[in-house]
């Protein structure tokens, strides 16, 4: 149950799996393109969760500053459309990791169709939105 | 893996498993109150799917109209509130089937605990909006 | 502009405009249901804007803790749908102001015609959590 | 009100104001990243809206197809956060009109400071989702 809920990790991939409802589609027919990014969210924060990578843990390191991920770029293709009832993948792993910034690379798929693919931009930054280094131990994890 | 995305019955009742992610939250801290709507919207979905009740056979019986469910009313206790990865579970059962009408009752429930509790009616409706009766054997799924 | 953007009270009602773009709609052609709370949570917030009442007035109050409201009961009527590029009105005003509570009468109108009615039950709360007395002069604002 | 309800045309540009409300925010405090997409989209729509650019007259040209804009490509800068309460533009421009293809250039700004950028490839297709040519008459009022 935790697998279906949080994904799993094969390798450097995180591959999550979630449903479109309602709530995703709009009155054309498909879902609505800024869902994907939901889509592609909760993608990113279960590959942090099954890495083990917590609030907690960011707090823990280094000069124990709270520490959080803010996204800065996005690149997004919109190759495809899912709709109602369809079971999408979500598929998350770490491009780059240098410094403050942390590059992750991101697909929707539909039965193994690349609906959505995107290249995602995060920061990591302190409370008051600073731009601090990734500590050590959280860079290891995500390079794999 | 299906029980996973789409929950399960237990004898009348529907439980579907969600995870709040980011996007359910509001900067107060918890879940924004008409998110609680969607989660039920998932649940009474996947209820639907779990007891075979497809549009296509919605359009197969009776005058072969295509059939849709439509919220009428909806009569909701906010409890208590639900937190960034929580994970949640969903309580659907039917309450009443009836004519054109039938009443769903809804729980969102944390380890237990219920947050959320609701009444919800739903009307069954054909292509034009007018209301048509439930067909029997889509009844009898419901009636348990 | 100030207006257009945050409504006007007309004596004891607040009236606010706003648009249906795609991101309210589903694939059944109207208004996801849910979306109809967000157009309601703009009205309150905005006739609350339009009566002065800010977070930094309620913790100005009294025993100057910090208040906040809170949604506890909602009873809604799903009369009719609205549809991209529909221009609603959403009326709010206080139904009755005791204690900790706080009951507010909605509508969502179309071209003067009812979509939707709702009660909303609002509990006045402080930083715990815990229910708090809602301040004299913020009761007679509502009032009236 | 129209004005305020639609943005308005200055010269090539469109812009909107909106509020942000609390749906748009999440647990961190800011803006949820995909929330800035719908601003964004409501941006285009009231922009085809002052253009005069409606589905009727976009069925109404050429072969007499139904035509439809679709999203393909975006490139987003985050560069800073709105907060609730918040009053946005959402600046719009076309950048480039050719083929099957439109670019427009859009901003989000806070008192005058740009908040995001981005720049979103838009097709035209038809019902089955294929390619068409923009009408020279609507490529016209896009390249102003």
């Amino acid at each position: 149950m935790s697998e279906a809920l949080s994904g799993r990790l094969e390798g450097n991939r995180h591959r999550l799996l979630q449903r479109v409802y309602y709530e995703d589609t709009d009155f054309s027919g498909v879902v609505y393109h800024a869902r994907y990014l939901h889509f592609m969210e909760r993608g990113r924060t279960d590959y942090l969760r099954c890495l083990g990578v917590h609030q907690g843990q960011m707090a823990e390191t280094g000069d124990r500053e709270m520490l959080a991920f803010v996204v800065r770029h996005m690149e997004i293709d919109f190759r495809s459309s899912a709709r109602m009832d369809d079971v999408l993948e979500i598929v998350t792993q770490t491009g780059a990791v240098g410094g403050a910034r942390l590059v992750l690379e991101q697909e929707i798929r539909l039965n193994g169709k690349v609906l959505i693919s995107a290249v995602v931009t995060v920061a990591i930054v302190n409370r008051d939105g600073r731009p601090r280094r990734l500590p050590a131990n959280i860079a290891e994890l995500l390079a794999g």
